[in-house]
């Protein structure tokens, strides 16, 4: 036994709208103790992503936060003790970890960080999960072709950066919308978009038109609402639309109305719904592609990252409010 | 020069709702004169079809009728005078004659009817437009797989009878949605669906959750509205939605909401719009599969015909009202 203490954060009080750090706390507990088939990490990066709002309605397929609960995510370890066989320490594993200083990781979901991915915090987001999401969700749902219009919405995030560039490689005229100037000028300077819409500033609706005038091939939708209403008037003839995300209705209780299914006649659309983890059998092409894109130049990507876990709620916060500007990490 | 008139239903007011009668009329003129490549019909049979509603609307990719204009639809007519290389006189053809007694046929979107098929007249349903929509729609879009639920809305309708129908060949356990008792025994006992939901009696969530314990694996929807909400929230993990028809909102000026895209996240779906000019490729294929069906007795067909174009209006107003019953046909 050892009396090292676990540090958790764990959800305080469930919020009826925008989280505010209040509706978090932070707790010590013992330290956890690995049985046989388990290793005890010390977590290094946690990922904060915006489906972790829908955890704490109660509406996400992953599962449920409860009041009184640690928060769950995806986490860098290190593994400080093992007693299952494929993990030694040292190891960097990346798993589910939650939102604490250490974790007990039995092998579910689990994989060892291919040790090409320099920061291992990349293994959360352009080479992790909304890398992959940005990666099969595009080309095996979008299908995009040379010359195709694409449109990205939360288009500086996680997955919407990823998807605009790995779609401007195949040859898509990419237009992001995004929630600021800077963040609009990132998207064109660094990630190489054609243009990028400020939906605070802009009206999407008359810029989709005026940029996109034969209409939207491929919509990659991260956010519903208003938005998803603009785009999916403007869609091409034979136009695909992927469901990524809802952020525009993860912190509402009641569940918005979406669009008329007309408009999805009348561009004869096919709409079709993504989850991550039905992909996983792409990881290995997803993570080959990637590093290639990286080492070459293709892509660019941006982390936000906070230092400490205490930092946590405040970063999700932003996040839900659409400040944060880049992968949101937090570096333990 | 004859004396002989051409008689014609044109829209006097365009209705804001559902339309009545009063807001057609019938008019008597000059019978028209062919010109070289064009070939002077007698319409013996006239489709009558929901999506007249959108033209009248002007929200229909087919055109727009306005206040004056004859209405449009699709004709079986016999050619009785002919300058055109391909017709001669006795010839049935297949084209879009619209509301009259005769009409001009210059070759557009014009077919010879099969002879094979009798009576003429199901060139029109089963074996015309709405079966070429169910056939295409289904076997294209809906992807039908032994063993799979599939939910048909407007059950017993020109297009719902016989999207059933056909999913009922290719092994589906198909579930109907109908607006009466009388139509619901026809779907079963007919037509052969497992069961048929009476949408006015029953509560069509709670029946879809006790008929599909596992999800619905195919919805083909061809109205829309709250039957529409109630059925996307049951689909099984990868299902295909067909949206083909909007008959709940046909007789709104204002287009109501959709579903929110949370369900299509949710059952990972892929929802197509379906529009019927997409497929005349599936004609030759179509046609020959349903004459097969109907030969061996596997399809049943129910038409709802009135004699007299006098008699148009107010078979279109009961199909708009939703008390027709089978392919809705004016025997002229």
């Amino acid at each position: 036994m050892t009396d090292a203490k676990n540090t958790q954060i764990f959800l305080k009080k469930r919020p009826d709208h925008i989280p505010e750090p209040q509706h978090f706390d932070i707790r010590e507990v013992d330290m956890p103790v690995p049985q046989a088939g388990e290793a005890l990490c010390k977590i290094h990066y946690l990922s904060l992503d915006p489906y972790m709002r829908g955890q704490i309605s109660g509406r996400h397929i992953t599962g449920t936060v409860h009041e009184g609960d640690t928060l769950l995510g995806q986490t860098i370890g290190e593994v400080i003790e093992s007693k299952h066989d494929d993990y030694k320490i040292g190891d960097m594993l990346c798993f589910h970890g939650g939102w604490q200083s250490h974790a007990i990781c039995n092998g579910t979901q689990t994989s060892l960080v291919d040790p090409r991915i320099q920061p291992a915090s990349l293994a959360l987001g352009i080479l992790g999960m909304p890398g992959l999401t940005a990666y099969a969700g595009l080309l095996d749902l979008g299908e995009p072709k040379k010359g195709d219009v694409l449109v990205v919405s939360a288009a500086t995030g996680g997955v919407g950066s990823m998807v605009g560039q790995i779609g401007r490689i195949y040859g898509c005229r990419v237009i992001g919308i995004a929630g600021s100037a800077e963040k609009c000028q990132w998207a064109v300077e660094q990630a190489g978009f054609a243009a990028c819409i400020d939906y605070h500033k802009e009206n999407v609706a008359e810029r989709i038109d005026a940029l996109c005038p034969d209409g939207v091939d491929i919509y990659f939708d991260n956010v519903g609402g208003d938005i998803l209403e603009a785009v999916i008037w403007r869609l091409a003839v034979g136009a695909r639309v992927v469901l990524c995300g809802l952020m525009a209705q993860y912190n509402d209780d009641k569940l918005p109305p979406g669009p008329n299914p007309g408009a999805i006649i009348k561009a004869r659309a096919t709409v079709r719904g993504l989850v991550v983890y039905d992909h996983v059998h792409r990881q290995a092409d997803f993570v080959s592609d990637v590093l290639d894109w990286l080492a070459d130049g293709s892509i660019a990507y941006k982390e936000d990252v906070a230092e400490g876990l205490a930092q946590a709620p405040e970063s999700f916060c932003r996040l839900m409010r659409g400040n944060n500007f880049g992968k949101t990490i937090i570096k333990l």
